[in-house]
């Protein structure tokens, strides 16, 4: 394996699945909904299928795809942008990410990432040869540490990475620490990186794209994708949306890393973004049930349950049952208790940090989630 | 944009087919059928939608396709693999070659590329820091200048690609060479990456896999995709094989580069793998139609024709009709004849060398490659 990937382990959702399968455990690990998509994507699918949408898409996505992109982002941020220069389709905002840093990042560049993080931020920009700049957000609120960051913003550093609806801790950047973090960035001539894959799923607040401040937009690649606010984590498509300039940078390395992505699910991407304001308001409704039964069920069975407010996870504290630390609890709660959850020691650069954490995810139907609990209660 | 992309262009397929639709010229030039896949495999792609087959996939595949794709490998080349542990399933081709180069060459290896070669080539040893050292395949038979290649393998020399049959010229890697090659990678320690996504269109020759000469498997990463074999190109399903050393690094790539490929038409693509020899021995003889049908047409217009054994793609020298080189031709071609074809000057390190030589597909229906020549013999 190349030394930029070295330090990196098989990823912890894939290790956490597999055990899952093995152990039959209920895996509110990985975030991928035990219940389907909606018919009128899958139908716009299969109607693609047929009708012969099979061959290359153009590479940056296909035309009435990148509109619908451009059309949801304007309704989303009341931003106006050019489909044909401003947006590229990615195979999931995973390659969003990938093609972002490698796109844009040169070696010895620093980028900013905020503490718990998604494991390809730090990954991928280990391939771009950036150095990588933490900063930890603690319990219970998880808040930005302004002076750190001030402190840790230098003439290299490139970019800043955000992801709001964070994940893994359901943390939403507040709007006091949105526009805080874009004066810095404009004033420090800093890019912004922000990952909204859970925008849809905000339950405390409005959420707020960091594209939409003042003087940010020039300045941010906003990614997102079809899987979370679809249930169709399985399709991978995503995309970036970005200024012309930085488009330039994320097509080029989206060109080399998968030159185009999946031609008929674009078309049924398509439909999706064009789903009614209704659409968006159930799928809110069903998961602040599911949230809630969720949460009740933590903290009957003990857990100090930290407040989410968006993101279908949710981040517990497990000293109350005595295991030495996160990998430990999961571990035991696998085996044990025939429950999966997410140690999060590996989001942090310092797992210490991590370790009395752990993350479950409520997007599963309602009886997953209560025999979750059910286990929990009996066995822990 | 970073500069490991800096001096990389808009691919130029990219740039051709959007210049086919300006200009309503027949598209010769990107190598997608205007026919579509069959359908039982479009069938098992709907059903797999049908089945909530939606969510994430394993990171290296869903297991049936996994086995899928060893068993096709054990009938090509006889090899037993661990579908496991030596199959890792990407998003295209593409994908597998990024995750090849980004997980197995470390910034100063040497990797020793043929030209004309593939343009993600070049770009993904880029990103991955790696030095390109480039042996031109010559016409008129292509064939590998041994004693050059001999010279050009040194200590630092980490990697060759092979790409059999080859992209554009047609050209099969014989069986000397490919023993040659193996011979020279094993006394120097050198891995072989190869390419093999027409395996299935070749027409004067059996396709051999590196991977299948003696000692070879265990120092081979074999890559091939769906989208050739099965007419079904904007899928983008792709795979890697590997011994499990080099699987793994080719695997921490991937999961970083799009963590996972699309789950419904991976079980399509497994539907397509299972294909009865028929499905495969009626594809070439479509294919060897229309190659007679462009290259006798190609040679009535004028060309020198260079002869293709493998791809549906074919070289020609274009001089004869006075333009002073490939780019000033298929832009005269495009705006003057109605055609597009590739120029193939931007697969050389040194564009000088492709000067004369322009490629055209004819993974086109009868009809459009007949209307092609038509127009060519009007117009040219
Ligand atoms: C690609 S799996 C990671 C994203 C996610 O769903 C998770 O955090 O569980
Ligand atoms: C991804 S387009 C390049 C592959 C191909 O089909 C071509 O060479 O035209």
């Amino acid at each position: 394996v190349a030394k930029r990937l070295e330090k990196f382990k098989t990823t912890i959702f894939t290790q956490m699945s597999m055990l899952a399968i093995k152990h039959g455990a209920i895996n509110l690990g990985q975030g991928f909904p035990n219940f389907d998509g909606p018919d009128f994507v899958k139908e716009a699918a299969i109607q693609a299928i047929k009708d012969g949408k099979n061959q290359y898409a153009r590479g940056y996505g296909v035309p009435d795809f990148n509109n619908a992109i451009a059309a949801r982002f304007k309704k989303d941020t009341g931003l106006v942008i050019d489909p044909e220069k401003e947006v590229t389709v990615t195979s999931g905002c995973t390659e969003a990410i990938a093609a972002t840093m490698l796109g844009l990042i040169n070696p010895g560049d620093e980028v900013i990432l905020f503490a718990p993080f998604y494991d390809s931020y730090e990954a991928t920009l280990s391939m771009a040869g950036a150095k990588v700049k933490c900063i930890t957000l603690r319990p219970p609120d998880f808040s930005v540490p302004i002076d750190e960051l001030k402190s840790t913003i230098s003439k290299n550093t490139r970019a800043i990475l955000i992801n709001t609806p964070h994940n893994p801790t359901g943390k939403m950047f507040t709007r006091e620490e949105l526009n805080t973090i874009a004066s810095l960035c404009i004033e420090n001539d800093v890019l912004v990186f922000t990952d909204e894959v859970y925008d849809k799923l905000a339950f405390e607040m409005d959420h707020i794209s960091m594209a939409s401040l003042p003087g940010m937009y020039e300045r941010t690649v906003t990614m997102n994708s079809l899987g979370k606010t679809f249930s169709l984590t399985g399709w991978k498509i995503g995309w970036a949306i970005a200024p012309p300039h930085l488009t330039w940078g994320v097509r080029q390395a989206h060109s080399f890393l998968t030159f185009a992505t999946s031609t008929p699910m674009q078309y049924a991407a398509t439909a999706a973004l064009q789903a009614p304001d209704s659409y968006f308001a159930e799928l809110k409704r069903d998961y602040m049930v599911k949230k809630a039964i969720l949460v009740q069920g933590l903290k009957d069975v003990g857990f100090k349950v930290f407040p989410s407010s968006g993101t279908y996870f949710v981040v517990v504290d497990h000293t109350p049952f005595g295991l030495e630390n996160d990998i430990a609890f999961c571990e035991y709660l696998i085996k044990e208790v025939g429950v999966v959850a997410i140690p999060t020691s590996v989001f942090y650069l310092n797992p210490e940090d991590g370790k009395n954490l752990v993350r479950f995810t409520f997007c599963k139907d309602e009886e997953t989630l209560r025999s979750a609990v059910e286990r929990m209660k009996e066995k822990l």
